[in-house]
């Protein structure tokens, strides 16, 4: 395929050609080290949840008609019949004008159906309760299978598990879940000046910063990175390092140089690969422009620019979205999962139309409410992404955004 | 210590008795595996980052005074004496006059101060160089040490590393670094009721649930729980199992059944111990109201309430801020973390002055925005748990919040 046949995208177009991918295998996971995974089946409550109606409160099991019209100045008066234990359920069933003390988490008896607060009520003598308020039926209540339902579907496939959720699957005795597997991501860093970091870099080299700072990024979307190391700048040796990694794992990130050279080679190379296709060739992003995305043998490979600050713009907005896809996420394009702050601007900023542009800020918190100052500086420094705590985003339909302006700022 | 004498104590007066218990010992780790832990010592660069001026583009390096002036209607024209590798530092001194090809990333040769980028140059002939545009002194280069200066301190002690300061350890080829240990998290449950996630409950018995969320947020803070299990609601097993705990690890959160009775067993429990004193008992939450901090022996212990909602408010406000100023970390209560979305609330909710509230809520969105539903029901339940994703605070000095209005709604 000729490259200058094809068309930059949008980022929305990008997402939208990453939906093609499948999501990887799934397998079995002990529930307590599911967190941050991904629901492969959805589940099914194999008892109610509470198994019983169960006090939400420390007081009185009544029936609520016993009580209807009480009050401060009205007390009404029943008689305790039973201590309740939080451990058992009582086989008494509660007669008119009966009570039973009960402890929070405690079953209810048969025949209450609501909850007296201890805090309303009197012990006179030894089994007379005073009971100053009016309780309606169900209050206090935990009904039985309020939390779930026999048979019920609790959780779906594609669900990413929270710390509830975790809960719940504790809560059913769930020990064992399907889930999608991390998916594998390889990461390869190009370019001839680019040495290890454990190397010291003679005159013109610089030490393999994106790998790392990649592999960071992989891991907090809920990949598996795996380093494949630093691959000669040339076509052979480029098409050889992706077909390894391709065969190895379900998607290649490539950090690549930042000279129109070495993206050429990654372009050439990707396309030497069977059943290879490119299917973007750039991105109307600001940084992340020279962005490339390819289908090999149906796995997706994503070309990064090499300048750290682009690199990680760009793994923010496409890479992560594209690995919590991998893993089944059904919310993967979900941007309303994105830590953000309100905060005001400090100073204009300048965009071009048709171009979605991301700026570095530094939150300050101020008497006046928090400031985002724009950290300036070339995007292959490292010391604008210290400096910064938070990304800025102009849309594409915007010049730019004024001093002044409430803006969203989203926490990196 | 007579327990009527405790005062119960705000958020804020809880935080500032936590400042008292001191960070774990410190640790050497792997730079690549030491993301979100805490720096322990402050950190120098060993060298000058970058190591000489590099270009920020593809273009030509220049002396930026043979430019002055040029532009579309006046072109300077320089002669191309070198093309710079990506890779070697030219032993070549730029002179009046001259340019050099230069890649993005590429060191500049001596002489040369700014960077043409090659869309405002054409090559005229072989060695002749048309630039259509005016350089700054500076223009487009990575200045040597900008990042970071040889004997510098770049990273200070209490530092959480996130993806950039990876970067930057990279970068700088400081491979292992001191951080502060994982704090070991002990966490117990207590309540005669409660069976392990294994067994099929008896009537009456609950399946243990807080162990399991209770450590999902320990370890999203920073901490490695370690599960103690199950612990029988008497004083004596729950003094053993605390003194246990304490023993092994460098704090110990007790996930207490939430009746009266259960609490007062465990203040009792922690008053047996010795070299112990209750910090605090009663925080002006809700829900949390039933929490206990106490020391022991230098050590944390915090009592959390039984309630599976109550608990995950009081760890999320409470409790990881603890666990985080023990991993080290200076911005330990450091609020503005948070995630926030910005949302309308959908109705009215009352609260009571002099008590921070947390509600639950589930946020929507709508082509008017995004917009914050309450979601209600008992703090036992789990179900208002996962409808929920956000909580909304209403401070201590107010007495609702009112339908209609904006609200900070923090993700959890």
């Amino acid at each position: 395929m000729n490259q200058k046949f094809l068309a930059t995208r949008s980022r929305l177009e990008f997402l939208e050609l990453v939906r093609q991918f499948s999501a990887t295998r799934s397998e079995q996971s002990p529930f307590d080290r599911a967190l941050h995974r991904v629901l492969a089946a959805d589940l099914q409550a194999g008892e109610d949840l509470p198994a019983g109606d169960r006090s939400a409160m420390d007081g009185y099991a009544v029936r609520a008609a016993d009580t209807f019209g009480a009050g401060e100045s009205s007390p009404a008066y029943l008689e305790c019949v039973e201590r309740i234990e939080v451990d058992t359920i009582t086989q008494r069933i509660l007669g008119p004008g009966e009570c039973a003390w009960i402890p929070t988490g405690g079953f209810l008896p048969a025949g209450a159906d609501a909850v007296v607060m201890v805090e309303y009520t009197e012990e006179i003598g030894a089994e007379t309760i005073e009971v100053r308020c009016s309780a309606t039926p169900g209050e206090h209540v935990m009904f039985r299978g309020e939390d779930a339902a026999a048979g019920q579907n609790v959780l779906t496939a594609g669900t990413r598990l929270r710390t509830q959720e975790i809960g719940l699957l504790a809560a059913l005795g769930i020990t064992t879940v399907p889930v999608f597997c991390r998916p594998r991501v390889a990461i390869l860093s190009t370019g001839d000046e680019v040495v290890p970091v454990a190397a010291s870099p003679r005159p013109g080299q610089i030490r393999d910063v994106n790998s790392y700072t990649t592999a960071c990024l992989v891991d907090a979307a809920g990949g598996e990175p795996q380093a494949f190391g630093i691959v000669r700048d040339d076509l052979a040796s480029l098409a050889e390092a992706l077909g390894n990694a391709l065969e190895n794992t379900d998607a290649v990130l490539l950090s690549g140089g930042s000279s129109k050279g070495t993206r050429d080679h990654t372009v050439a190379a990707l396309q030497q690969l069977p059943d290879a296709e490119i299917l973007v060739h750039g991105v109307r992003l600001a940084p992340g422009k020279p962005t490339i995305l390819a289908r090999v043998g149906g796995k997706p490979v994503l070309g990064l620019p090499g300048q750290v600050g682009s690199a990680q713009v760009v793994m923010l907005v496409l890479g992560q979205p594209l690995i919590r896809h991998l893993s089944g996420d059904r919310d993967a394009f979900d941007e309303n999962r994105r830590p953000l702050r309100r905060a005001r601007l400090c100073r204009n900023i300048a965009s071009k139309q048709g171009r979605e542009d991301y700026v570095r800020v530094r939150l300050e918190q101020t008497p006046e409410g928090p400031l985002a100052h724009p950290v300036m500086g070339k995007s292959g420094l490292l010391r604008t992404l210290l400096q910064g705590n938070g990304l800025l985003t102009v849309a594409a339909e915007y010049e730019g955004l004024l001093a002044g302006q409430e803006v969203d700022v989203w926490l990196v």
